[in-house]
């Protein structure tokens, strides 16, 4: 039986030499593999008491959406600078290939209010650092984060080892 | 009752002057909210026979992605430049503010396979009808577009007027 590891594809030397790209989209080309990635990360939280996903533009929306709208809870966006139209807190960071500036909504969190961070690969666990402190500077709790991939050589898990963190599959390497 | 309409918000001027910005993440940080926008966008096209949702970065990964999970459908991305990792075909075009190239992997569609391009909303038509010649340029077909918002003043369904567009909220003005 195909495990959800065989469905990810592996680019080498993108978007840089030297690198591994994990690509997801081949899991999700496949109807078996959507599910299978969707069931198995959603397993991971789906007994938490929670009431906001938070996900990243643009992978973390592809994991996130379908897991909120199972789990009825909310969806609230991380992008990047300039793209959402209300008022925004932002954080800067250093990400694997360059820096960053990211952004949420100030109205879209509530102080108190539980939060499950999703993305689809952990690396540097620079953005993930980033969206926890947007997070935070508003209130919210962040009481898991969950991601599909693991990339334990790059040191993520490490850099945000106050919180719990679920992955689903761990490639050595970067 | 609270109507999907009633959970998008207005923000007028951006991303310039003069443009009235409908936010759609108002919808989304609402459990009924995203509950709503996800099954009324399915009910349009879950009696159809199709094999692939097709959504555009970002805001059709947002909308695309549970309905293909919960129709147990492929779900192929669009991205844009530089962004997907394997080898892709790309289309330029003019969108409403600027001019973009958005991007597809060759292998992600197998000709013959029938398509539903799902986006948050539709606007000039320009980046649907870019979405709609990646796919027919890989053999798919493309069966039905879905948008949650029309913005007829804007002329997008005229522009793509040989496809059947199904919309489910339509605003007035530009």
């Amino acid at each position: 039986m195909k495990e959800l590891k065989d469905y990810i594809r592996t680019i080498p030397n993108f978007p840089e030499k030297g690198v591994m790209f994990r690509d997801v989209t081949t899991v999700l080309q496949d109807p078996e593999g959507l599910k299978l990635a969707i069931d198995e990360m959603q397993e991971k939280i789906e007994n938490l008491e929670f009431d906001i996903i938070v996900g990243a533009e643009s992978r973390g929306f592809l994991f996130g959406m379908p897991i909120a709208y199972n789990l009825n809870k909310a969806f609230v966006p991380v992008r990047k600078k300039g793209k959402l139209p209300a008022e925004t807190i932002s954080e800067s960071y250093n990400l694997e290939y360059g820096q960053a500036t990211l952004e949420i909504h100030k109205d879209a969190i509530k102080p108190g209010q539980k939060v499950v961070i999703v993305d689809d690969l952990i690396a540097t666990g620079g953005t993930l650092e980033a969206i926890i402190k947007l997070v935070e500077r508003l209130g919210g709790e962040v009481i898991r984060v969950c991601c599909l991939i693991d990339l334990p050589e790059l040191g993520g898990k490490e850099k945000i080892k106050n919180y719990q963190v679920d992955t689903l599959i761990v490639f050595e390497g970067k």
